[in-house]
């Protein structure tokens, strides 16, 4: 099955080419024929990055045949073109097993930020997804309910408490980011610890008990004391740094000046269209804006697009 | 500090009025204050509901004071009006415990569907997020990374490992729903389980490695085997049920015969205009809608009156 993108435009991250096999995934016995699909492979990935093949020109993940003696854990990401596809928690591996690996010529580690500017789209989003998947086994094997040790079900897709019968499943950490406008200025903030100069647009955690466009207008009042309003959603990223999934929006303000609320931003204040667009091209060294990985420059760059016509 | 409410149709369970007191939390000596202050209140919630006072008129939640030694656990829930409000997990209290709380006249319990549609909407909003924040630490006591007892810390926006040093922030599940359209026609399916006549638009989570806008599409195909595009964003509601948060969508279709893929559905069709509009108005007697607390209907609803003027 192939399901057509959403968008042209889609964020980096998107774009995961594989059949998930979500009913699949429950069947043992079809797991066990998948398994054993001499068409296997494993993707790797760890927290600090996934192996690719195929040089400088156009990397792809290193796909290595699944062991005879079967993978760690055998997490299933799902089909490609028909033929099973794995992923390896490169954590699990030891020296000397990481070394043995098939290297398939060029094998080398690049960082999941490399990832998404030098893979193709749907290999960047591939890469995305099993890293997400891996850094949420590695970090929940226990229960959060009772403490006891879980196994892996649904060949990936949850995990279950054999004590206290819980199940559970992947998280993923809904986080709004946003341009934030008045008067054709854009609301900016540099997180303390980032070096001078580097900034990007407000971003924050979703609480509990509040919608999207409510953490928008919180996010914002805390960082900033600015308080937003017409949040409008523009779209969306999965983030897996460890767990995130950014939802980007567009919101109005009312003006004032920006003054950090909760100490997270070291500095927080307006910025021109020029400024901006300098920034975007290069040619502000003052103003050193999050690279083309991240939903943050995607946005940047559309409201520099939309105000500067 | 009073944020206002991002638009004046929000739905149930957002338009939390309380100061969140992101900061304040974090330092202990203010904690201690807070906890001290005779104008502290508790609400109380449990996995059956939240406990209300006032009768039938206008229910508000029950606030009793903090007792003296303090309540078990010490979740803040922020700031009303300045003075302090906590949240009491009624699974922690004893029946005696319970039956000696202070009932304000007309203590009683409700469940949260029905405080979302019973009590004004940022009384609801309060229920939502009482019972969000409460859900999660009753279900969280131990660190998923390693096993050990996890302790509340920054006064309940988080707990703390003492064995590995893992920090856990609350669970929020990101799951879509949408209204998919194709000549003028509405997706609706019946799960497993639901009775005759039961209907509503398809939803689903969002899973690791994809944008919300693909999880529409996914999920559509998944339930429906009809491919959905154009995913617009129309809102988002909180749902503890026990820790989701809905991202509501419209998406347009090709159209085709909905067969459900994953078996989660035991019924999917298209509905006209007339059959939907009739089961919202109660006229439609084979076609029972989702009631007034759920984005589902405001969904709907938006689709009838835009489609049927």
């Amino acid at each position: 099955m192939s399901i057509p993108a959403h968008t042209s435009t889609a964020p980096p991250f998107t774009g995961m080419p594989l059949d998930r096999a979500t009913e699949e995934r429950k069947d043992p016995a079809r797991m066990a024929e998948l398994l054993a699909d001499p068409r296997a492979r494993t993707v790797l990935a760890g927290s600090e990055g996934v192996v690719v093949a195929g040089g400088d020109g156009s990397p792809t993940l290193l796909r290595v045949p699944v062991p005879a003696e079967g993978i760690p854990g055998a997490i299933l990401l799902g089909l490609e073109d028909g033929a099973p596809m794995f992923a390896g928690d490169l954590e699990e591996f030891s020296a000397g097993e990481r070394a043995a690996l098939p290297a398939d010529g060029a094998g080398r580690r690049i960082s999941l930020r490399e990832a998404g500017t030098l893979l193709s789209h749907g290999e960047a989003g591939l890469a995305a997804y099993a890293t997400a998947l891996l850094n949420w086994h590695r970090r929940h094997r226990f229960c959060a309910n009772c403490g006891a040790g879980t196994a892996i079900a649904e060949a990936g897709y949850s995990r279950h408490c054999p004590r206290c019968g819980a199940s559970h499943f992947p998280r993923t950490d809904p986080c709004v980011i946003m341009t934030v406008e008045h008067e054709g200025r854009l609301l900016m903030g540099r997180r303390a610890g980032w070096p001078a100069g580097r900034l990007s647009v407000l971003a924050g955690f979703v609480s509990p008990g509040e919608s999207i466009e409510e953490a928008v207008v919180r996010e914002v009042y805390e960082e900033s004391g600015i308080v937003a309003h017409d949040p409008a959603f523009i779209s969306s990223q999965p983030w897996p740094f460890p767990a995130s999934l950014m939802l980007g929006f567009h919101a109005e303000a009312d003006g004032g000046e920006p003054e950090s609320r909760d100490r997270e931003l070291a500095e927080v204040r307006w910025f021109s269209l020029d400024a901006v667009r300098d920034g975007l091209n290069g040619r502000n060294p003052e103003l050193l804006l999050p690279g083309g990985v991240s939903i943050a420059r995607l946005l940047i760059a559309r409201w520099v697009a939309l105000r500067g016509s």
